[in-house]
């Protein structure tokens, strides 16, 4: 598949994923009166804007590093760092989301993790936790065998699409938890689909189709870095690319110069 | 992998499997009334258990059908009718679901399709139908080219797994949203996590997890039926077991009996 074509999905995805921040906060702003970290339902405002932009959009992001053409050659240690740092960047949005809606209900005497959007929330955030540690540890910090990182890496990639997906799992019934909170009234019950439920609900779906779109270039696309050793057509083109910075025009192979990294 | 760890994992995804059916059919029958077929709410009890049943579970033994080792050689076509069947029968369900929330808000007068849940369950059904008839015609029907076959098989497949997660998602969206609806009374409101709430949430997080380890073997897992012109190790021992009625113990190359089947 063309490296352009790969650059054009990553634009498109760039744009979904801005979107989605984007009219999560225009939507609190608009409609839920904007935002403030004083306990008061204002400090909750936090909690959908930042699980948004922490669990699904960087997190996307950070997942899909190993799928920039610039990333298939050369060594990896430094693509490594990106996706640590990425995911760390994430996760530290994540928590404070979390602290967000924890204060609410604590300032407010409401009941932590009750209900099945909270649980499946909190599973997703520890599964996260989990995910990070081991991958830092397994595959950042230099000790872990590659026996053990071969092992371990396809049940990493694949934690690592689960959880996104059950990010946007938990999302949706976030999101459907909190229309139905406050569209309760007569002038805006949600069963009439008020312009904020049209509006929230084509949220949800954007968030839906981006971590469908994300999750496809992970996991069924062809941008994959290679196995070592197997010097694809790709990684040649991209060596002999004329005015390439980072790689001469003559051949090297990949393996030379990893001898260390399994991937 | 050893074939026997494979139907380990079966006989383990037939008992979460089954009992995600069960326990839904018990949360309905003994918190919700049981059912009806009477356009009441009884009518909408069926909603839940046709879905789970539907979407979910028999959907996921449809998708899991060429990870049975007994595929991996002979002719495909006793498989992908099976697969298709299957998926009919899950389609039938999720359909006769439907029709049970519906009937139930026409009868009283309720608003379709305005919640979030609603909208990505109506998108889930509609994926389902298009992946059907687009499956039926391109890989049952004997017409299409390989070309066209090799073409479309990992976007097929790719969107029979996510057609899953978002089955899974509208299941713990449609449950959270039910629970709102149905916990509110002082007695057992479900921030005060009355005994149903425990035993809802609990029930979708064993579809959570049913629905990871599905995506698991269908993704992750070895227990793929290799691409043809490929014999496997798999194949070879499949083919030379002692005993094997469909498989003598001499050796036959697939590709010679498989030459209108790209996969």
């Amino acid at each position: 598949m063309a490296v352009g074509q790969f650059y054009l999905s990553c634009l498109v995805l760039g744009s979904l994923g801005s979107m989605c921040i984007l009219l999560t906060i225009y939507w609190v702003q608009y409609w839920r009166g904007g935002f403030a970290w004083d306990g008061s339902v204002l400090m909750f405002n936090w909690h959908p804007v930042l699980m948004v932009a922490g669990m699904v959009v960087i997190y996307s992001a950070a997942s899909l590093v190993y799928r920039l053409p610039r990333s298939w050659v050369g060594p990896k240690l430094p693509w490594k760092l990106l996706h640590a740092a990425l995911h760390l960047m994430a996760f530290i949005l994540t928590v404070l989301g979390l602290v967000a809606v924890f204060s609410f209900h604590n300032h407010n005497k409401i009941t932590n993790l009750y209900s099945l959007h909270s649980w499946l929330g909190i599973a997703t955030v520890f599964l996260f936790a989990c995910q990070w540690f081991l991958g830092f540890a397994v595959f950042l910090l230099p000790w872990a065998s590659m026996w053990l990182r071969s092992l371990l890496k396809p049940i990493h990639v694949f934690f690592g699409a689960s959880i996104l997906s059950l990010a946007i799992a938990s999302v949706i019934s976030g999101l459907n938890e909190k229309l139905f909170f406050s569209l309760k009234n007569d002038t805006n019950k949600y069963s009439s689909l008020p312009s904020e439920a049209v509006f929230a609900n084509s949220l949800g779906m954007l968030v839906v189709v981006f971590g469908l779109l994300v999750l496809y270039i992970l996991l069924a696309s062809s941008w994959k870095r290679p196995e070592p050793g197997i010097l694809t057509d790709r990684q040649l083109l991209l060596q002999l690319r004329p005015g390439s910075r980072s790689f001469p025009m003559t051949y090297k192979p990949v393996t030379v110069r990893q001898p260390c990294e399994p991937w």
